[in-house]
């Protein structure tokens, strides 16, 4: 499976000159913990999240109106493509903390934001698809079934 | 198991009276997303959230060092006990679109914090080891072994 299907189907995006506050109602509207920066192509410039707000932000004494994203956004972004696969994707959000990853072209367009709970949630419904089929083997093996 | 075992080893508390300032940099440094507010007797009385930062104090206008965590914090709050199940917890988290679940004794005392990741990668965690364990039986019973 492509982690592009386990991205949210219109992907939370900013430019890098939109305001901070703008970014965060953004964010708050779409129930994201993070939107991708992109330039006027679309590329991915960065990425900016709830821990952005956190530590940049919320403790600056500026006034988020007035406060550029591409002033605080995370850079540069470890990207996935859609031929990554989930179990390497975790593998690098795990490593280096992030809880989102990019997903993009080969143009570096974003297409899709990945989260570690879509992740997380994917892998679980495909353990218990494995688990219930194998455990349907086994039952049918013992009951002389096929 | 219980989810006490999730959570990590010293939850991340505030008091009411604590600035959101100092409550922010409690979240920083101990890298969580939300922090325990309890009172002098450490019952539970709210938790405070990356998402409560980002909806009522980012764009408030406010100076963070001078709100009181008691003013912003998320109330009344869900709790889970030491006899709560996994999937419990699981299934309360996704309804109510929550992160973090306290967990807390008899008194309301609070004894550690859940979070929705903990969770899913305990999760992940369980079923691989059913399947693998599945997988083992099935691979014996096929070569005739025991």
């Amino acid at each position: 499976m492509s982690v592009l299907h386990l991205c949210d189907d219109e992907p939370a995006l900013v430019r890098p000159e939109t305001s901070v506050a703008d970014a965060i109602h953004v964010m708050l509207s779409k129930r994201v913990g993070a939107v991708g920066v992109v330039d006027a192509n679309s590329v991915v410039a960065g990425i900016f999240t709830e821990r952005d707000v956190l530590r940049k932000v919320a403790l600056s004494d500026r006034d988020p109106a007035s406060i550029q994203v591409r002033e605080v956004m995370s850079t540069p972004v470890v990207l996935a493509t859609p031929s990554t696969t989930p179990g390497e994707a975790l593998a690098v959000m795990v490593d280096r903390h992030f809880r989102h990853l990019p997903v993009v072209d080969d143009a570096g367009r974003l297409l899709g934001m990945l989260s570690i709970r879509n992740l997380l949630e994917a892998q679980v419904d495909e353990l218990t698809q494995q688990l219930d089929s194998l455990e349907h083997y086994v039952t049918n093996d013992a009951m002389g079934g096929d």
